[in-house]
């Protein structure tokens, strides 16, 4: 099936000098010459108005393969890039116009891609700059190693490894040498690159339908980035499956493209067509260097997994492999402020990565000393009893909290919330440090979060985390502390978890309850006063939740005439377990009282 | 149609891995924890082993949105990056392993994308830290402009606009501001953008089947970043109105979610999806920046254009704007080493671009002063018989070029040579300088420039060009200076054409020539004598052209046998006007000396 292309455009005419003007607004550094539509060049807005006493560096040719060459202008890079159409040679006038418009007296050197077009007009207007007083140099880069050599005229195609040639000679022009010595780096460094290139997708070109060359379950090897097609078609294949074939070919003995051997140093760049994710280009990246190092022994100098060199918007990816020296190395580090030019990959690279190791868990270690055997103390014994108490009454809750979930939700809060209470339960007997209010918490926390899952096992946990750093803080730990930590667990819930008093959910319970405590505790009542109040207020906000619309989860599908006779099952859980701590502590400072 | 997902992958579960792998192979200054599967975390290479004097800057979430975040990790901008599965919240151990990894004394502030996962998990993971002593912060970003202001819990989407965020702290953190302040610039920015995307192709995860919720010609408003549906889906426009709609979005007054108004500044994001070719997002870029300016009266200080958030391998693209001032571009503009922060968008842009005028052609001027009426010297006489004997033997020989060229190649040798040498005849007259024989050769290439076309035009103007260069180095032009420019000219065909001897072409004819000129002359053999000699190789090269195979344009595909009857018709063609020439000179030398 022929889709067609779908593009974000306005008129396919206009793409190229869209995309320049879109390039000049992105770029503060770049410029472009006032030629549209025949001249379509792109350079450095601070070269312009000649004199420029450096050599110029010049690329272009057909578009459709951005950010090429346009993205790599800029100091340390190219001078200027000349555009034609999507996929067709600049005409002359236009090449011309560049060159006359940013080389100096040190000269120009074009570097272009081995195709006849760009060939012919490019040479042609060297001829003419040439005959005008200009100094140009030339050097075509052609470094497609899918075909065998070719026993014509047109030779190699001119693929991303040209962007390497770019920058060597970019770097070299910026460090002041001569247009001779320029060409002779660029013409060193387009004889020591090879690529080739894998596609998923076959190109679309702006206003035409895609090609239904390739099959759903096939792809293309060795191909060129103009549309046309490969080498082969096979079937897809896992990736490292692509790229072993791919390096193979690369460094084939037979064909000798690339004048590698065991022991050499080489840079590798892993360009993508144009509309492949960086994932793949990634994946791909990692499956290549170890295969060139281990499989064929060439040491990887730099990695340059990016889009370079695109083909329109074609999925896949192209490799290149070029030999490295200390001075090619250096070219490549320069530093360049152009925009499509990688940054992060200078530097010299360790030949293998050992990830670091992941930093020891604190608690951990505290997991061990945690739970001794120990005497409790009397707030051990109040704890406990609290705990217990509030696990207990959960547990009888179950039923309830299904029932009313069941109509409000997903129908497990009881379930859920019963496997919490039980397993706190358990825990408690061999793991909590009763004495210490604060870290008994904590494992409270833990205990929730190993057994409860989903949204309410990491909220209970906030909640524990909360409280414990809370308590943590204090030495001594009286109402007022507890007051605190239940302040800032409500916080910490609120914040992470996204809602507010009204929401329909536990905090509807919890926030009533704490501003009680705080009030009563400040109003100077007995602290078992202030619980007890502060539960009730609990309880009444549980059972107020009838009356809110829902603003989470499942809830907030329900009618709200079928919600009105419902509270929300995690506010009176809530309420219930806060209640039954607060009658229990009553209850046993009472009897310890007595 | 559902189409198999295609992609570039080994094991659809190992691709977060996988990725990780490839990117720390690509950028020396990353590394990874060893926590794989299930801790994926990406750090500073130089943060690692705690100790960190600075605020550490972390962000993360599900994977699939590459390159953030974990592109986005180096100094100046993020210390680690967090990655879950595809789309899926990383889980609590992984986010408190990167924390303890970087965290020193200042302490360190999480950024996440507002989504519950991430809430919740990061959330979890900041009160544990907490508890362990880490002085923690969180902001939260939501940026999405496309749906109305939701009435839940849930609140708006965190999109693109959060790479803004993660700049602007992690300059505030590398420029040395405490923990607060940090936080306290990260929320002011988050409060400060409004995103929204456009999708046309809907993504595939690893290993799935890809949607087909859009058709052919359907683009889809307003859409989340991990395959969600979007806000509505419209017939395909041009980029232009998409660009107008989305501006309009982010910007309602009855949203009001970006509080910017006439007269402010602003940053603009174009931010790519995955699958979508720099050219289009630059010609969005193009609409974006004049529109905001001219219809909003918004400033425009930045603009960011590139892939920074995505949704695996969709086609499409998200706008943010950032109201900005002059600490938050200070913080934008500040350096960093993050590998996919952009390049070359800093610093102060005009608000708009006037492009750079074509610098004027020198040979425009020449062209009025050319031809003057002039009394033709000596040379200027033989020159011109030269010319006009070549071009009438090659206006004689149309047919015969044609037939030949019709078995051979597209048959239009004939016309297209007759065209050019009608052409030089007639522009002889008006405009050559014929006394300046350098001059003359430079408009002949010019006139068959004008009327030839195709490549034989090209080759026969680089051909003029180069012999007008080597002539016009001498101020006296003997057969010495011609032979020169022979050479000369044979050179630069040869270099931009590719073709050498044996290629059937016209060098066969040329370098036969040029070699018995340079040959006779250094022999001390008269001019005339040497020139007659050169001819007869001429034409003697061009009839061995019959027993070369072809290499070059059509013949190339033509059997050998039926080759050998015919000779290269543009060799021919050269042999012809070469030897007409050269016998035109020796007729008018003799005339003259008897």
């Amino acid at each position: 099936m022929a889709l067609q292309g779908k593009k974000l455009i306005n008129n396919p005419d206009d793409v190229v000098t869209e995309f320049i003007e879109g390039l000049v607004e992105t770029y503060p550094g770049l410029q472009y010459l006032d030629g549209f539509p025949q001249i379509k060049v792109v350079l450095r807005a601070d070269v312009v108005g000649g004199g420029y006493d450096k050599v110029a560096v010049i690329s272009g040719g057909g578009s459709g393969h951005e950010p090429a060459h346009a993205g790599f202008v800029g100091p340390g890079m190219l001078t200027a890039a000349v555009s034609g159409d999507v996929f067709a040679s600049p005409p002359v006038d236009s090449i011309l116009a560049a060159i006359r418009a940013v080389t100096g007296t040190m000269g120009c050197l074009l570097i272009i891609k081995n195709y006849t077009g760009d060939r012919l007009n490019f040479g042609l207007a060297a001829e003419q700059a040439k005959s005008e007083g200009y100094k140009i140099e030339m050097v075509i880069v052609g470094d497609d190693c899918a075909l065998p050599p070719p026993r014509g005229i047109a030779g190699r195609r001119g693929l991303a490894g040209t962007i390497l040639v770019h920058k060597v000679a970019g770097a070299a022009a910026d460090a002041g040498l001569s247009l001779a010595d320029v060409a002779a780096e660029a013409k060193h460094a387009s004889e020591a690159i090879g690529t080739m290139g894998v596609a998923l997708s076959v190109c679309t070109l702006p206003g035409q339908v895609t090609s239904d060359r390739l099959g759903p379950n096939q792809i293309e090897l060795g191909l060129g980035i103009h549309g046309e097609s490969g080498a082969a078609v096979v079937e897809l294949q896992p990736v490292d499956v692509v790229i072993e074939h791919v390096l193979k070919q690369i460094l084939s003995q037979e064909t000798q493209y690339l004048p590698i051997t065991r022991g050499s140093n080489a840079v590798l760049l892993i360009n993508g067509l144009g509309a492949t994710p960086i994932m793949e280009l990634m994946i791909a990246a990692r499956k290549a260097v170890p295969e060139l190092q281990l499989e064929y022994g060439i040491a990887v100098d730099r990695v340059y997994t990016g889009t370079f060199m695109t083909s329109l918007d074609m999925a896949g990816l192209s490799i290149t492999i070029m030999r490295s020296d200390e001075n090619i190395l250096q070219r490549l580090d320069a530093p360049t402020k152009a925009p499509a030019w990688p940054v992060g990959s200078e530097g010299n690279r360790p030949p293998t990565k050992f990830p670091v190791p992941v930093p020891p868990s604190p608690s951990m270690k505290d997991d061990e000393i945690l739970f001794q055997h120990q005497e409790l103390s009397k707030q051990g014994r109040i704890l406990e009893a609290a705990i217990e108490a509030s696990a207990k009454e959960i547990i009888d809750l179950k039923d309830s909290l299904n029932e009313w979930d069941s109509k409000v939700g997903d129908g497990d809060c009881g379930t859920t919330m019963y496997r919490g209470a039980t397993a706190i339960l358990e825990d408690m007997k061999s793991r909590y440090p009763m004495n210490d209010a604060a870290g008994t918490i904590n494992e409270i926390g833990a205990t929730i979060r190993k057994v409860m899952g989903g949204t309410s096992g990491i909220l209970y946990d906030i909640l524990c985390k909360a409280a414990y750093a809370s308590l943590k803080q204090s030495t001594t730990i009286t109402a007022y502390e507890w007051a605190d930590a239940l302040e800032a667990s409500i916080a910490a819930v609120s914040k992470y978890g996204g809602a507010s008093a009204g929401y329909r959910t536990m905090l509807d319970a919890l926030i009533p309850a704490s501003t009680v405590l705080k009030q009563s505790l400040k109003a100077g009542d007995d602290p078992v006063t202030a619980f007890i109040a502060s539960s009730e207020a609990a309880s009444a906000g549980a059972e107020s939740t009838k009356q809110m619309q829902a603003k989470a989860g499942r809830s907030s599908y329900i009618a709200p005439d079928l919600l009105a006779s419902i509270p929300d099952p995690g506010a009176m859980a809530a309420a219930t377990w806060y209640r039954a701590a607060a009658l229990s502590v009553k209850n046993k400072l009472h009897a310890s009282e007595s």
